[in-house]
């Protein structure tokens, strides 16, 4: 069971809105540079937009420097009625505990924090550790890299552990050791004016230039059509797509509402690509209108594997677009990262969870979503950087309402941030 | 010069606020029904839903008869700022008079019965007219069809005369023989959920579902892809390209802000199109977000020409739909009719053009719009109908701000309507 202790300190920490998005978190900022300071961690509070970047660091003359990365802020809680219980207002039932922020990332951050403070107390820490805490996570980092390059040289560490990925199928811990990256773009036609449509024989109409333009971008089986765009795939090892799992079939097909092939899991993982977020044109109301419309656009986001760079990607879409008579605005890149299976961080975290859990950890190489990892390696200068398990199942509800942990799953994350440090000082 | 009390005649019916969408137009269909009874032409008022028909007959034992179709309401004023003059106190300036509906279809409708009481007056009417005066033009004739149907022997006719169709290029005056069919459809492809586009790798995407079947529908060119979508296709003789003429080149290109084609006036008449008015799926709004839709619709219209027919490339759309995962909704059929060349009406239109407008006339097989002719043609039992020489330019502003005719092009109305009527009893 968890220490009555820990589990008042976590209920305070939940109690406290961290909604980043409505300007709310600094409270917990204090709160989380209170906790490291008594446990003998240097602290210092970096301005955001709206939350401080909380960063602490505690030096044991080890060779090793571990940076722990989580966030404290959380989504909006609305619609409310849809909550059993108050979002601020932490309850256990059923052996969970329900409130906004205990899946993510506020209990992961306080159960790794609660168990680094143990390894302090029993003086068995054997790793130099820094901690990067986020209040801005949920808006979108706004930040991140600026404040990253600024203090790059305070951050610098042999390895980086992620948020935390929780568990999978069949509950078995999840080690995720990439993300995939991303181009999002938005692509747009534009004639001087709407026109009625009787004279589609002779004008042009900016949405069947966008439809080429789309058919001309991704064959029928969704693979991308862009010149170059598969060369530098990497295509799983053997080894890597063993443990390369998610949910089951069953689960993920309840989770999407539609029916996935049977190779789900490894496209997920390992497949590139190009998806239409969003479309529009001319008259959308209801009944009919008969209209040329004067614009058309679409936004399109290319998911991308290691090695595959945005920047190249977008270069072949320029060159695609030199056909079409549209522009291009470009929302966002990411580069993908993986972390090889036989680096220590890599190593350490899944031993760890193997012996934690009492069962083989699913390594997944990356995650099908993206976020900012290749940054963080690139500027911080390591490549091992995994995400770790933290106390969130499939049925959390992050981002939702009735967010929740198992309070088992909480007690594990602890030990699991305990084993983790042991085993990182032993490689 | 327009005889004064004509003109004054004239400013009282545009004075009247006839703007169908707002329910107004009554008391201009009791000044209608006055001015035909005054002259002899027997009356009936039939209620439609916002505006009645007012529906005239007099017979002057000739063996012929021309309907009169008309309509006697407006569009909206709005924006009113950008009117340079109240839009219901007409006004002349520089030799044109601006009120709304003067060009559509008030002064059509007003000069043609000026004529015809000229005639009547003068004892020289040598063919049985009926009018039709619609009140509910600009609202989509939500009523003519029933209406037709239940009046088809009262409105019987061997001709019938279509609401006006102005000058074009070079102040030619323009006699219009058809319309253009229309096959308007919504297709939609579903499925139960949005989902976060990581998932992109296995999940269907319903707007590459709608690219991939619009894709399908058109080539590059233009040309539709339907299955037998041309097999019924008539195109124009020599004779009917020779006539088929619009605004000059320079004119278009000015009018839809893009470029044409040399041969655009034949394309306007002849060419079926496939047309997209509109089409939405997923985010729309700034910025980005990564999300795979749970819905995508288009809206299309196919322009058809004689002798396609609307349920006929429904079938084929159908049975082209097979393959994909959608819906259909039908939103609209109109059938296009085109009115031969060597009939008496299209011989009598044309030929008092050319003596009132002392050029040769343009005339167009089938108008590129789209118009219940077919209906029209079918329930009343002929094939004769074409579209006589009404007040109104290119630069009329129809259905805009500013509208407005010459003064010379009223009085002209006036004279084609009395040539045409003398021309037509001695065919």
């Amino acid at each position: 069971m968890i220490p009555l202790d820990y589990m008042q300190e976590l209920f305070t920490f939940l109690q406290m809105d961290t909604t980043s998005a409505k300007g709310k978190g600094r409270e917990a900022a204090s709160f989380l540079a209170d906790l490291m300071k008594e446990a003998g961690v240097g602290v210092e509070i970096v301005e955001g937009s709206v939350n401080p970047f909380v960063i602490g660091e505690i030096d044991v003359k080890a060779d090793k420097t571990l940076l722990i990365y989580n966030h404290y802020d959380v989504q909006p809680v609305e619609p409310l009625n849809k909550w059993d219980t108050d979002p601020f207002e932490p309850t256990i039932k059923e052996g969970r505990i329900y409130a906004r922020g205990v899946a993510d990332d506020k209990g992961a951050l306080l159960a790794r924090l609660q168990g680094i403070r143990e390894l302090i107390k029993e003086n068995r820490l054997r790793v130099n550790l820094k901690f990067l805490y986020e209040g801005e996570e949920e808006i979108g980092s706004p930040n991140i890299k600026g404040f990253l390059t600024k203090y790059k040289e305070r951050l610098k560490a042999n390895y980086v552990l992620w948020e935390g990925a929780g568990r999978g199928v069949n509950g078995a811990p999840q080690v995720i050791l990439g993300v995939k990256g991303l181009l999002y773009v938005e692509i747009t036609s534009r004639t001087p004016k709407d026109l009625h449509s009787m004279y589609a024989p002779i004008a042009r109409n900016p949405a069947w230039e966008i439809v080429r333009l789309l058919s001309g971008l991704r064959d029928e089986r969704g693979r991308v059509k862009l010149s170059g765009f598969y060369d530098k795939v990497i295509r799983l090892s053997e080894k890597e797509r063993e443990f390369a799992k998610f949910l089951s079939r069953d689960e993920m097909e309840r989770a999407l509402g539609q029916k996935v092939g049977e190779d789900f899991a490894l496209r997920l993982v390992e497949e590139p690509t190009c998806n239409i977020d969003g479309i529009e044109a001319g008259y959308t109301g209801p009944g009919s209108k008969t209209v040329i419309p004067s614009q058309a656009f679409v936004k399109i986001d290319f998911r991308l594997v290691p090695e595959q760079r945005p920047e190249e990607v977008l270069e072949s879409l320029r060159n695609y677009l030199r056909d079409f008579d549209v522009e291009l605005k470009v929302y966002g890149m990411e580069e993908p990262h993986r972390t090889p299976f036989n680096t220590e961080i890599a190593r350490a975290v899944r031993d760890s969870a193997k012996e934690v859990y009492g069962v083989e950890p699913l390594v997944i190489p990356n995650s099908p979503g993206t976020g900012p990892m290749a940054s963080v390696s690139k500027i911080l200068g390591t490549n091992q950087i995994a995400d770790g398990v933290g106390p969130d199942k499939p049925d959390s509800n992050i981002h939702s309402f009735n967010e929740n942990v198992v309070v088992e799953d909480y007690l594990l994350t602890i030990r699991h941030m305990k084993a983790l440090l042991r085993l990182l000082s032993s490689h």
